[in-house]
């Protein structure tokens, strides 16, 4: 995923906005390797000059990427193995997601990978983004960004940015219909990466899903793994054949599976962004004894609800907990947990009470993980909000126990990412997604704890 | 909920951010009514004229609102009966949803309502909003919107509103622990109040619960309702008993009574803000038969299992609905539901083709709702936007059938504003929540369509 020289196979002569110039894409992205365009029919492209085949290039080139039309594709990658190189990517579609005929080119594709000693990425795919080393294949422009977190997909959409998945992919690779490299290849990359430490995978298909389990179980140990699989329903199982060319398999198997494995796997496509932050901010949680702190009574009461739902429970605070919080509460004030605080922020102020309540739950042995409500006020009522005091307080605890927010108000945006600009709290849009995130940090704790070797 | 004349007692000298002064809140929310200032230890508060008790006012007064400490609160009650005041707000908390002295004063309270001639809402309560009159009695600041959007709610937390629910609340009335004023009589109120078209509910306690689901039952004929209920777990229950007082009862034959009664009723709390601009905005679905329209097959997909898992189906398109969009498609291209129009995108431009295909599943007879998958590109990939070209197609059709949307890409929050802009077509964050919407928009219809008067 790092090349120094590529070469550009059916690269346009057009640049500019609507021209999907993949070379153009390249370049802004900040790759400054070896670029060959390859086009018959130009001169030169973007201020290169441009070769008629691959083969007239003759220089060593780590990495074709051929955006050409499906009926010449086969014979465009017989020219790359004739120029000895050792890596393709096909970008364009209408193989096994498409006809008879393109089904049969797939077939001859895959004949190649396993034969002439060239491997395949695709088709159908936007290829591969590297921001560590400022190199992507694909022609949408997408943004780079050096964050630890390793993506698998069988479709661009990821790499565009399914909503807040944007500005999340450190690393990813787009395995399109896979004629050849699959899922397991995949992993394997992001396995032996320091640069990585959390692997998302959207899946449809179950190309190479036995080694994908197998390795999964070890790669666990060491870096999360978070999946969602599209294609659950029969129907929709239908459409991935069409969509990838590839079998869906029974979803309540594969479900067990990875579970078993110790992955985080996801029943809906919009936690994936969430789950990822999750697990790749958050430190594992050691119980199921949840602390909640809030200024608002019913947001306490529906976290309750969810923590019931997944098997968590309401931790039973320690006196010194509760004798910190209540000097500063009004005598007729039942405290308990959740800590409503919002009587004591009335009397003595928010950041204050806050800071106070949030240490004392942090410290409290009694209690594995905490959640805080909080108000996200407009500027002019700043004085309620207490992102940077509950920062602060995190900053100077242990890595030790989760600390979640959700915040309620006219400006959660912008208070959602003060909340945030530390990494060590992480805020989620619904009180329901708070619960779930709780959840996947305690099943990761047993995951690291488990002795069996699979 | 439109007094021309109101007693703000207990009222704080202090001003500005940090006071939560009601009259400055009240006033800049754009009250233009009287307002009689109460308050013993102060000559004058913003500019008014203090009195020092109620019955010192003498004028004719709607409504009192009530921020004193709970030991006067009773006392304050009576004077309000002696100065002939039908309507109080209690806003202080300490009653019973606090201690036994606190829950004594709450039975007090609720004779006193019962036989005094004086009807109290609260107390632990910010009171009610009306953005159509201009009042309200929330200490904390509101925006105030003219929306057909009715609020019941028994805690504060919705009127600041949690996350997107902000600037969605028309009126609102705010139960607290209702001594006296309970689901029923609000729920009564924006029956009979023609500013208001859908009516959202977050409760937790039961009160008037009989009531309550009888009228439901034919409101929901007219103005759709939508439910979310706190306390569904055991531990969550007792929660609300110490939020509001309130016993929270069996949830699932809650959930049950009001299925029965009619009601969109909700099991998380964070899909109320899109459950109720659905419902606002959208026409019902006459049938299960749902269409998408997509620029990425992996999003078609998802969408499929949402709908499997919903009891909706894809639509088997007429022949003339495909045969216009292969028209634009590359021969190999197979086109089905859902309709994967990239290829034709790639070839044709996006709003050419986009446009196409929704006036094409418009005019389907064998399509009752759509999806429109889209992409959200920066401003310099604006030819890949397709909102003002949606909104032209859907504007120039009858309000039949519902459209929803949702987008992928950087640049979602300002192109989903613009998806939204006509209110035509609304979008949700994520592809399982557009699901869900059309479910609610399909049983809006079939309770529309039942004979039976309950």
């Amino acid at each position: 995923m790092d090349p120094k020289s590529v070469a550009l196979i059916g690269i346009s002569r057009r640049s500019g906005p609507g021209s999907f110039n993949l070379m153009e894409t390249m370049c802004d992205f900040g790759y400054s390797g070896e670029i060959y365009p390859v086009n018959p029919s130009a001169g030169e492209i973007l201020g290169k000059k441009a070769f008629p085949d691959v083969t007239a290039v003759k220089k060593e080139i780590d990495l074709a990427v051929i955006t050409t039309p499906r009926e010449t594709t086969l014979k465009i990658l017989q020219d790359c193995v004739a120029a000895n190189i050792k890596a393709a990517i096909v970008v364009n579609q209408g193989f096994n997601d498409a006809d008879h005929l393109g089904r049969q080119m797939h077939r001859q594709m895959v004949e190649m990978a396993a034969g002439d000693g060239i491997r395949i990425l695709g088709p159908n795919t936007l290829g591969i983004i590297n921001s560590f080393a400022g190199f992507t294949t694909s022609f949408m422009p997408v943004t780079r960004q050096r964050v630890g977190i390793g993506l698998i997909c069988q479709s661009g959409i990821h790499f565009v940015g399914p909503n807040n998945f944007s500005g999340m992919i450190g690393k990813g690779i787009d395995l399109g219909n896979s004629c050849d490299i699959g899922l397991y290849d995949a992993l394997k990359y992001f396995a032996d990466d320091p640069d990585i430490q959390v692997i998302a995978v959207h899946m449809e298909g179950l190309n190479q899903i036995n080694d994908f389990l197998t390795l999964a179980a070890r790669v666990v140990k060491e870096k999360p793994m978070v999946v969602h699989k599209g294609g659950r329903s029969d129907t929709g199982a239908k459409a991935a054949m069409s969509h990838t060319g590839s079998l869906a398999g029974d979803y309540k198997l594969i479900q067990a599976a990875m579970k078993q494995a110790g992955i985080t796997f996801l029943e809906e496509s919009g936690q994936m962004p969430y789950a990822v932050k999750t697990q790749h901010h958050l430190p594992p949680m050691r119980g199921n004894r949840v602390a909640v702190i809030t200024f608002s009574g019913a947001a306490g009461i529906i976290i309750i609800d969810g923590l019931e739902r997944h098997g968590l429970q309401l931790a039973a605070l320690s006196p010194e907990t509760i004798d910190q919080v209540a000097a500063l509460s009004p005598g007729w004030m039942p405290l308990s947990n959740p800590l409503d605080i919002w009587p004591a922020v009335m009397k003595h102020g928010a950041g204050k009470v806050y800071s106070l309540a949030l240490e004392a739950v942090l410290n409290d042995p009694n209690v594995d993980g905490i959640v805080c409500v909080a108000i996200a006020p407009l500027p002019e009522f700043s004085f309620l909000n207490v992102a940077e005091a509950l920062n602060e307080v995190v900053e100077n605890s242990p890595r030790e126990k989760p600390v979640i927010g959700w915040t309620y108000g006219p400006n959660s945006t912008e208070v959602q990412t003060q909340f945030e600009s530390k990494n060590r709290i992480m805020v989620y849009p619904t009180l329901e997604l708070a619960t779930w995130a709780l959840t996947w940090l305690r099943d990761r704790c047993k995951i690291m704890m488990r002795h069996d070797e699979i």
